[in-house]
């Protein structure tokens, strides 16, 4: 039996420690003293309790002697996924907060991402983001960039130099009338689709690859989605846009798309809508729409901050969660102003609790649920969840060694407290103070060591 | 006129630099390549511009040698005011958030604070408030001790130590059903806040007072209402409590004062509101109680973490400021989870946008208003702005030294920024770490100096 579990790859860690994380079953599943072992290819090898050192040891051929252990206030969680945000955006993140949707596009955004057929500006902010949201505690990203395809393979040569898992998305559209020499023509646009992906695919970075990305209905015309669509199916790639983020933008994919029956019809009948598609918002989704989502798994990013700051509506998770429709946690920088998941956690958990001021009968997200939405449910929404999203075995390691109690951190401790307790005060308080160690795929990518490349 | 311009204290130091701030006509004013001078009194002596440098180190007499220049991407913003915090709740902040009002003080907040009577416990606790409030750029903080006199005047020596602007309550209530050993007898009650009053007076602190401080209408009973309202007239003392924060204390309160015909009317027959009378919350008040609030010269201190983190309700700030009310910003720790004013900010921002969504109609609140609220509001809600919330000359210098790209910071910049995106970025995105130095009437408290006592 030693052989057989030897036969895989040999242990290249292994930690000794408190771990959380959330199961299907369990929000919060807290496992203390327990022994992970990940292996050289980055993957969980095993995950034990700590009484059983001496059997693992054998079992899995490392010495005891080279076990990491966890301090007082440490634990480990699964790296948390941001299931939408614009790395093109970043540079005026935490400004231009003070107009809708439609007009916010116009005034700040296009004119923005327009510069990014600038390779070097390009190279800076995609530098700034990646880094960022590593230290944040971001292991997969899933990105949009901007319609220029060389400046959206930096994003991905960046992303993987610092070894961040990542979707990135050339953004497609072929419809635009307030920023002059921000669109392309339908046939730029799926010509460009075709170079990304396949330049991208050249690369072979493990952990970053392309997805299919209309902005949204507003900015592509039908023949430019039911070409994406094609291309996706015909790639197997995943998918993302924008579905329902505001109510004037309702009204102009109605007026824009009059034989569609709804906004998420509008994606369906151009095979938009997969198992491997991701969608942002979807604040104003009615129930059927909701039932066309979890009929084609297709998944919903909820982007609390960008949805409040913009005050595009107030998503009701809780009846996208009872409708089984995969839900995942999105900072959507710039709508959004930070890049920090902590903070679409915290924003996740206030927007509920105004649906509940709003209507005393609403059932309120716990933080345990949301803790499980920014990191199993994030990698549900991805379909990466035979990857990543919590510590099962024969997942990739993607880990925050998070301490409470760092010091010059965000966070004062009185007296020890229980690891639920820590956790909460963690969501709740912490920041990137208290990411101690970052882990995506076995590979430490926080702190920095320079890379290679990029 | 040098002469009489000198006849005043000498110049401690002069800063050259841009100074952002409010004032009652102009929500963000900016001045660049100000010079400002504190005197040693520790306040601010002239403002003037970087040309006039020669004239004003002739007329007030100091070298041009030693001023100091703020560095590129740094400015001054008037030191925070915490205008409601209950520095005895700050053990389990970030905790003990799915309750409502009522439920939450029963079950967590009545049992933590019985334990302030030990004065081990209370020394660590306020020690941590007050270094952590600090920090994160509270020069002025308002706040709730506990029942207990001798805790609660350690609390006033830990602030005045650490140099920091203080009202400290000792919370009175002498009903109280949930937790037996916390709450007085009527006659304790009084007796101890005169205690109070008299043994913190006698400590001649120069920045920290007492201010009487009945918990709420409901842990009162009417004839210790009437007593504190008599205690506060005849020492002109500050007033805090609580009203109108959810709606099941709204019920309770009429229960328990049937004869009153509001809330706002319980307080005001027991002259409790005066024009040094600050009210926490108020999420539920009617025109005609802030009409009572406009009339007493009363001010509400808006607390959007707690409101929202306990879903009590969204005050409506527009409407408050309609009626002229006094208004400043408080954390509510604990039942805010943030001790960092930089908090409420954005969740008073994120309040005011909640009531967007729900009413087109509505005028959400500006940044630029709600720094103000964070800091002139701040000071003239609790009737200190004679004292502290702007650069005035002859007011105190409370000032913080904001470096939004400091190293090791939260904040990315990509390019030269003008000071009001800078400061945009800084109220939405910064934290302590670009907070680097922390004035209070002259005094620099952060980083901190090994208090001398304490």
């Amino acid at each position: 039996m030693a052989n057989s579990e030897r036969s895989g790859n040999a242990i290249a860690h292994v930690y000794r420690g408190t771990f959380v994380h959330s199961t299907q079953q369990t929000a919060v599943q807290i496992l203390e003293d327990a022994l992970l072992g990940v292996n050289t290819q980055g993957k969980i090898a095993f995950i034990g309790e700590g009484k059983e050192l001496q059997r693992l040891s054998q079992t899995f051929g490392f010495s005891t002697s080279e076990v990491t252990q966890l301090a007082k206030h440490e634990f480990f969680i699964p790296g948390m996924i941001d299931t939408h945000i614009h790395a093109s955006q970043y540079s005026y993140a935490g400004t231009a907060l003070e107009l809708p949707l439609l007009q916010w596009l116009n005034t700040y955004t296009f004119p923005v991402e327009s510069r990014f057929k600038d390779l070097e500006f390009a190279h800076k902010v995609y530098t700034q983001v990646v880094k960022r949201t590593l230290r944040n505690g971001t292991t997969t990203a899933c990105y949009f960039a901007t319609i220029h395809t060389d400046a959206s393979l930096l994003l991905g040569q960046i992303a993987n130099a610092f070894g961040q898992r990542a979707l990135v998305g050339k953004v497609c559209m072929d419809r635009n009338n307030s920023v002059k020499h921000y669109k392309e023509t339908s046939q730029e646009s799926q010509d460009e689709t075709y170079r990304f992906i396949k330049e991208l695919s050249k690369k072979e970075y493990p952990l970053v690859k392309p997805v299919v990305t209309p902005r949204f209905a507003p900015s592509c015309t039908e023949a430019l989605l039911v070409q994406l669509g094609a291309i996706a199916k015909n790639n197997n790639l995943h998918i993302q846009s924008h579905i329902s983020e505001n109510t004037e933008e309702l009204k102009l994919v109605q007026e824009l798309f009059p034989n569609s029956e709804s906004y998420t019809d509008v994606y369906h009948k151009c095979n938009l809508l997969t198992d491997k598609t991701v969608m942002a918002h979807g604040c104003h989704l009615s129930d059927k729409e909701l039932a066309l989502f979890r009929e084609t798994g297709a998944s919903l990013s909820h982007c609390p901050n960008s949805n409040i700051s913009l005050c595009s509506g107030v998503l009701d998770v809780r009846n996208v969660l009872n409708h089984k429709v995969k839900l995942g946690l999105g900072t959507d920088v710039a709508g959004g102003y930070s890049s920090s998941m902590l903070d679409s956690v915290r924003r996740a958990l206030d927007s509920s609790k105004v649906l509940k001021i709003q209507n005393p009968d609403h059932e309120t997200l716990t933080f345990e649920e949301v803790f499980r939405l920014a990191t199993l449910g994030g990698s549900q929404a991805l379909s990466l969840d035979d990857q990543t999203g919590n510590f099962e075995v024969g997942k990739d390691f993607d880990a925050l060694r998070v301490n409470v109690a760092a010091s010059d951190g965000p966070i004062d401790l009185i007296q020890h407290e229980e690891p639920k307790i820590l956790l909460e005060k963690f969501l709740n308080l912490g920041d990137d103070r208290n990411i101690v160690e970052v882990f995506v795929a076995g590979r430490k990518v926080v702190p920095f060591t320079e890379p290679t490349s990029a």
